[in-house]
């Protein structure tokens, strides 16, 4: 029987598994990644992995696929990756060269979205994927296949959403990760902690560290806690109404939101992001939005890399 | 020879030519659409044009297509026309049972970035169009073809840039044509007029009627008005972070941009728009974007539907 084999490279751990040819885990595992010892260390750990997944398959791999968080051109070359030391590195050709096994290079918000995506259980033509965790992630399905434009496309969570708005990490201001990701809100409660208001997530994000973890979010949120309250509004309000932007734009078939703070958050966002996005859609187009939230969790972006890499070799049914 | 027929259906006036295959026009009119008369009245009107053309043609004709300036549903199905009385109407059954011959019915912004598309000398993948005249059309095209979405997708114009912004005509709150339109000019023409300065612009706008032109707007702009410039200068800050945030989700290859407002005064806006867009785009793409302005003026729309109707009918490379 086929076998692939599926890498998620994280900041900080890596995610990999290896499937059979109906996209059933055979073995599933995880290491950190340490991206502090630099470029090598990650790449000799990534060639470690896959070995360990070559025995396991009894070498029988068709494939491999190794999503990455970074900005990737061809399926290859990692251009830029923020969390891991890579700069123009053609992966795909050092992997290949050492494994001779066809391998795909992918995003890492696309390689989830695609998983999610081949997951829904109806055939869609469109979608559009926000991850909302740390940053916001974005990810464009244009007529069932990952959209990337002149590359790079999809970067959904700087779209500007107040003008002249707060500072946002990637140097621009108002973008909607800015607003609605962990980053965000942790601004936020780093403003109000200098006021004489109290609340629990102060004593949280003490315990947490440098990010606040969603569940820390949600446990303040579920007792009545009304920073987090104000919090979750705030960030359903902001992702209601980039939705109901993206609605005027694409009009596509489906939402699929997914990420930490959705996963932890979202059941109590879900109604104000579609109230939102419905009054931020125009009235011909506001009556059919469709959004759904991930199902995959964590596997998320191995199953997107499996059905990738068995897609690129021919299967279109994977 | 081959020849097709192609009509740009306008809320105040019908552009219609005969093409042979080459693309070159055959011959050309205008008639005033009337569409106060009603919708039987524009239909019959329609097919009067066809009629003329037919005959001009010798009744060789391949295929016809009809632009309007409302919402189409499988190129087939007027669903709604804010300036013309047609709901919900088959125009292209009612013609091709009348003439006999393959006719489409597009979009008339989809139908001018046709056209503008296929005029541009290099191939492109993805472009985005934006028509800035009384209001601001948008047209998408991914892969090059014209994107629709679920249908009515590319209201560029009805993107948000401002939260709980301008009212827009549409219904919604801080809509981009709401800052970049003839309309949107007007609002602010009409609230400085309360105030004590002078500006060319009153006089002009009580000279144009209800709404002002753009020849008004330049010649005002070029005699140093002070309300113009401004006006002007808002008008491509908004257009171009608009673009910026359209680079972020899309990274298309090129933005087209025209209409009335582009034609006349666009030549002072490029600089400002471009440098706009960079400062809204992330850093990592901003130095490759591609905005150039419409070159085929009214004969956009009857081009594009030429294009299309021959493309339709199996010419891939008309």
């Amino acid at each position: 029987m086929k076998k692939y084999i599926s890498l998620d490279v994280g900041g900080s751990n890596i995610n990999y598994a290896l499937y059979d040819e109906k996209g059933d885990k055979l073995y599933n595992s995880k290491k950190k990644t340490k991206a502090i010892n630099g470029k090598d260390f990650v790449i000799d750990r990534i060639c470690e992995i896959i070995d360990e997944l070559m025995e396991k398959g009894k070498k029988n791999i068709e494939g491999i696929c190794i999503s990455i968080p970074g900005i990737i051109e061809d399926n290859a070359t990692i251009v830029f990756c923020p969390n891991i030391p890579f700069y123009n590195i053609n992966l795909k050709q050092i992997v290949e060269k050492k494994f001779k096994v066809p391998t795909l290079i992918e995003n890492d918000v696309n390689a989830a979205m695609w998983g999610e995506w081949r997951n829904t259980s109806k055939h869609y033509n469109n979608g559009i994927g926000l991850f909302v965790g740390t940053g916001v992630g974005g990810a464009i399905i244009i007529n069932d296949k990952l959209y990337n434009g002149k590359g790079g496309a999809g970067e959904i969570g700087h779209m500007n959403v107040v003008k002249d708005g707060i500072m946002c990490g990637c140097g621009l201001q108002g973008c909607l990760e800015s607003y609605v990701s962990k980053s965000g809100m942790m601004k936020i409660i780093e403003l109000e902690s200098k006021k004489e208001e109290k609340s629990l997530l102060y004593k949280f994000l003490k315990e947490d560290g440098s990010v606040i973890k969603s569940s820390s979010i949600l446990k303040a949120y579920e007792k009545g806690d009304k920073l987090a309250k104000n919090l979750v509004y705030r960030s359903a309000e902001y992702l209601g109404s980039a939705i109901g932007t993206l609605v005027n734009i694409f009009n596509p078939d489906l939402f699929i939101l997914g990420g930490g703070v959705m996963e932890s958050i979202g059941e109590y966002m879900f109604d104000d992001i579609l109230y939102h996005a419905k009054e931020s859609a125009m009235s011909s187009l506001r009556d059919d939005i469709k959004i759904v939230s991930t199902k995959l969790g964590d596997d998320a972006g191995i199953k997107g890399g499996y059905y990738l890499i068995k897609e690129y070799l021919g299967d279109k049914h994977a």
